[in-house]
């Protein structure tokens, strides 16, 4: 892994979470919305195995959560998204592109509806407070938005559920994907919603005072015991293999829902008025330009990616480029995601790609990974 | 100083001068903007000493700008801050706080006028775009807002207009303090400003192609031999010294401009609409609960703070925290800026630094480092 020394400051906000990860084994970080977030424990390789067969404490209190509140929360929520938030239930979360006008992707939060009239945002890497912010002055909604002390703490792996029915009760195993419960844990109230950062299952627990943040974790640490409980990250292995999208790397504001894989998550022709609906009915017409694709590149590991990797044709030309990508256990070989062409992504589709000073082929996969057009 | 390893990723920007930075012996980084930039070279000291001599190159292209550009340009500009934009010519530049409908600081940037209709906001850390593609959206303002490929490479130090005398002309001389010039350096379009972020004097070289990042620094190192430059950074002991504020450490979207001393940069008054007036102007009556003050720590050298630093009063209540801090070669002391009750907010007052598990003696000082308050 290429890494830098970072210098903390006061303008990089600490976690909650991050003196129990720290002690408990956090190697490598990175910053996200300008909070440190453990990315490493041992090894991503030795991480993903324990993930794939135990369960893991995350700190993932840098999803921040943007809360929308006010007699207008439910009309500037829709108008930030294509998606329908009109059906959304009070203890229900969605996963939800917000798009700016010209159907940009500003942010890929769970929207999660509080209240009647109060919404959270969960956040990926963007400050999308200033963006609802701006929003809401603009057209003069009656509304409050900010940045509540909400810092999540995920609970991930397939012994998921037997550590949060130790702790919590058996009922938390009836909670819905992407559903929430309140609950007092370790003397704090939280939320504990069905969702995270992996394909493994698991939990999100919102702590809503930031100063609790070691009694949360140690609750879950001495129960998690017989678990075989370490500490965890959003690991980059397996998030892949998931199809799990970052933004910020495989996304941007330069990106589109459709270019991004995200069709499923639009409601395109929902009732709600919503800033993005004219863009993206045209791009629904034309088609995307650009596809980010699933591809298996050959042959042995290739180490991580600072420089652009290339992704290119037969006649040598470069038609997009890599944004992830690992080696994976799973399929012995690299795996990644690739924003390229829309006239190349076809699911068996034959490119190279320039990865560190060498080429390798690779193929367009669909989400499940087979390269089998059919 | 206390620092955690980075994993490095495509969602953190490289800056166009970071191989040169680091191949001149950056050696301890930051995350700004989601860019890599370096803040310290040898060490902080080192780097002061430096800078105080001779001259030096800084990689500063996380200072992103966000361009407004359009019809209602001027209006949009005017409406995101307390200061007046209309008498900001073609060519000039205004240090101005951007403040939301509650008067809260979003970033406090350098406003420059590109064209009639064109600005750019070199800004300090969050995202500013966002918040101001929200309000031209919500108001239906004709304009475009975006981040153009557009990278500050500082030049600063007693020996700066000597060293751009060499590269540019003897005419840089001439430029004024805030202003810049169009000019071409190393092949490639640049504008020049007189400004940067220190008190030392110096330039700021705003570089439109991202690829010729090398090429730019190529030249002012190789003219720079001379007058014995090196790679430098933002330099915290100077910083403060000078008196400049960091958004995000030293004031965020909870200060407003008068508690974070920035009176000076307003005009409460203009004719253009502007969304903080009400807010700013119930401030301006009342005056601020906080003040953002100088502070002498007396004692010895007292390390990086990465914990909260409370200052105290004489009956051992918290009135506030420390808000940056370095040790000062010019004062032998301590220095510090800090946000506390206005009450005791006086020149001169004595305070008590709770600092890294020992309390020290300080004094409220003006901004010019004077306790005393005549």
């Amino acid at each position: 892994m290429s890494t830098l020394p970072m210098v903390l400051s006061r303008r990089l906000r600490p976690s909650p979470f991050e003196k129990r990860a720290r002690e408990n084994g956090a190697s490598l970080f990175t910053l996200y919305n300008k909070m440190v977030m453990p990315l490493t424990i041992r090894s991503s390789e030795e991480d993903y195995q324990h993930l794939l067969e135990h369960v893991q404490l995350w700190d993932v209190a840098c999803e921040r959560q943007v809360e929308i509140i006010g007699p207008d929360a439910l009309r500037l929520t829709e108008l930030i998204t294509p998606r329908d938030i009109s059906t959304l239930a009070i203890g229900q979360g969605k996963y939800a592109p917000l798009c700016d006008e010209n159907g940009g992707i500003i942010n890929d939060p769970i929207i999660l509806r509080i209240a009647e009239d109060r919404f959270w945002l969960s956040i990926a890497d963007s400050d999308v407070n200033l963006w609802v912010k701006g929003t809401a002055y603009g057209r003069g909604f009656d509304v409050r938005v900010f940045e509540p002390d909400v810092s999540p703490l995920a609970i991930q792996g397939p012994k998921a559920d037997d550590l949060m029915a130790e702790v919590v009760g058996e009922h938390t195993r009836d909670i819905r994907f992407f559903w929430f419960i309140d609950e007092m844990v370790a003397g704090t109230p939280v939320k504990i919603a069905r969702s995270g950062w992996s394909g493994q299952g698991g939990f999100e627990v919102y702590l809503q005072d930031s100063t609790k943040g070691d009694d949360l974790w140690d609750i879950f640490w001495e129960a998690g015991q017989k678990f075989n409980v370490r500490a965890g990250t959003p690991n980059l292995i397996e998030r892949i293999e998931t199809g799990l999208k970052s933004y910020g790397s495989d996304m941007t504001i330069e990106s589109n829902p459709f270019e991004s894989g995200l069709e499923r998550y639009m409601d395109l022709d929902k009732e709600a008025e919503y800033m993005s609906r004219e863009a993206l009915q045209t791009i629904a017409k034309s088609g995307p330009e650009k596809r980010l694709v699933n591809l298996i590149i050959e042959g042995t590991p290739l180490g991580s990616m600072r420089s652009v990797w290339s992704v290119i044709d037969d006649a040598g030309d470069s038609i997009g480029d890599v944004t992830s990508q690992a080696f994976s256990p799973r399929f012995n070989s690299g795996i990644a995601m690739a924003i390229i062409k829309a006239s190349h992504a076809g699911i068996g589709s034959k490119v190279r790609v320039d990865a560190n000073s060498e080429t390798r082929m690779a193929t367009v996969c669909d989400a499940s990974w087979s390269a089998d057009p059919e």
